[in-house]
């Protein structure tokens, strides 16, 4: 089951103790790694997590506290012999930026692949770096540059019953190719379907992503229903909510009615401003408008069951 | 007299306890930054140096390790209300490399204004941006890339004289045109001449910073009669002097030979590998070739008196 690590919870700028946002998520010995601001290699190897494992990257946006970190960090992926390529990918547009960036890392010992995404409606994609079972969606959000919510959903295979294919005389040779899904005929010319040999389907596992944008509510319809939501909150002042607005940003607040609309099951907040010094005290409060919130801090992690 | 602070002392990858190398240098208020590799403007808060206070960059290449901090840096910079215009000094043929990687910044409130300095020959200048009475000069030195070594030199003023001035009977309005070396001509027609007023000229302060580069005797002459020499040592055992030899880099016992030969006052080595877990142990032995040496660790610092 997918594992997650939210490595930094800051925005903007990258405090001794609040690493700049970014999410690490691991399935089966693949991870995907969401945004690698300044120092996100530094927050990765604190929280023992394995460059070597991160087989592909998704760039919410270019603005430098989300990129900034990427020339060390493939730097240090080189560094760990990775020889195979990478793939990134970006809002549209964003790779001629992405190069400009990398221009500082010299050589790198493995190619990178840019996948550039459209603005214009929500993609849907299943990366075969993540097993071919993960499926990302990604949504077009209101920043003040061209951005993108994310949304990665493990499509579980139902549970594969060997009594059932005994019971069948399946030969074992064939127990792989039906419980991935595939219809089989036998060498005695019976065809068995992988219903016959499998239970019911198990639910998805989803996890949305998403930062740096005003709140609107086609958020909560790509979120619904996520295991686990990830929201920006940049404050949880609601004070701040013209300033926000401004910025194509959201409060605590809004990140939690958006969690309650989507009927996430669990929330964690994260990108606080670097004004915001103890995030963690709105918690109370914001539990009035969705309880399964959580004030996220650098390291959050759970593996989503 | 300059305040010198080194906020980094590591090679290639920023770890939780060693920022990479870069020297923080103040005069009178103003200050001069060389390198800004990832992380540095973290390191800068940490050690209560104030951003608003740079007036100049020099940057002695472009690896990622001494430049990736750029992007962050100069966003920083910019939150700072900074409007005036931010001199970076770089080696000849890196500025559309710098500008590819600040491609991630957006709008910054200032202007950058780049030069850059010739790898053929020593150079010189004296920046405005610190006062006028410190010069600059710039070293090409061997690394894999491009780079440049740095000296930068304190022209101090001969001490004033005011009981001498009084009994020449000069008025305290040609005092200041006097003590900046201009000769007056008072209004009973009388000559005066700097000399008459101030004692004999003091010794510059000078302070030299070379890294990544292979150790050569020009080193030694560029950095001669340094008040303080700052100079990588990558790794402190001779086993490594092949590998240092092949990637253009030098051991501390390589920095303390040339401090020796210079005639450095004090040497503080920098730019530890990654993989020198504990560079301090070999400060000992290495006193036995310059006994002025330390082997520094981040937020090493001085006044130079």
């Amino acid at each position: 089951m997918p594992e997650i690590c939210l490595a930094g919870t800051g925005g903007m700028i990258p405090l001794k103790d609040r690493w700049l946002t970014c999410l690490y998520y691991e399935h089966e010995g693949s991870a995907a790694l969401i945004d690698c601001g300044e120092g996100t290699q530094i927050t990765l190897a604190q929280q023992g997590l394995k460059l070597s494992r991160i087989k592909l990257l998704l760039l919410t946006h270019l603005h430098a506290d989300h990129t900034a970190g990427l020339p060390g960090f493939l730097l240090s992926l080189g560094n760990c012999s990775r020889t195979e390529p990478l793939t990134v990918y970006l809002p549209e547009g964003g790779t001629d930026i992405i190069k400009g960036l990398l221009g500082i890392c010299g050589f790198l010992p493995y190619e990178l692949v840019f996948r550039e995404l459209p603005l214009d409606r929500v993609s849907s994609f299943t990366p075969p770096e993540l097993g071919g079972r993960i499926s990302v969606s990604a949504l077009p959000v209101r920043h003040s540059v061209r951005c993108l919510g994310y949304s990665l959903t493990l499509n579980r295979l139902p549970e594969f019953q060997p009594q059932k294919a005994k019971e069948l005389d399946v030969p074992v040779t064939y127990w792989k190719r039906l419980h991935a899904g595939e219809t089989v005929t036998l060498e005695d010319g019976r065809s068995i379907s992988p219903e016959q040999v499998t239970l019911d389907s198990r639910s998805p596992v989803k996890v949305t992503y998403v930062t740096d944008t005003l709140p609107f509510p086609e958020i909560a319809q790509f979120a619904e229903g996520s295991d686990l939501f990830i929201c920006e909150g940049m404050y949880g002042d609601p004070e701040k909510k013209q300033s926000m607005d401004g910025k194509g940003h959201m409060l605590m607040q809004d990140a939690c009615r958006l969690a309650a609309a989507a009927g996430a099951k669990r929330l964690w907040l994260t990108h606080y401003s670097p004004a915001e010094e103890d995030p963690k005290r709105y918690e109370q409060e914001l539990r009035a408008i969705f309880p399964a919130v959580t004030v996220s801090a650098d390291g959050e992690r759970t593996e989503l069951k």
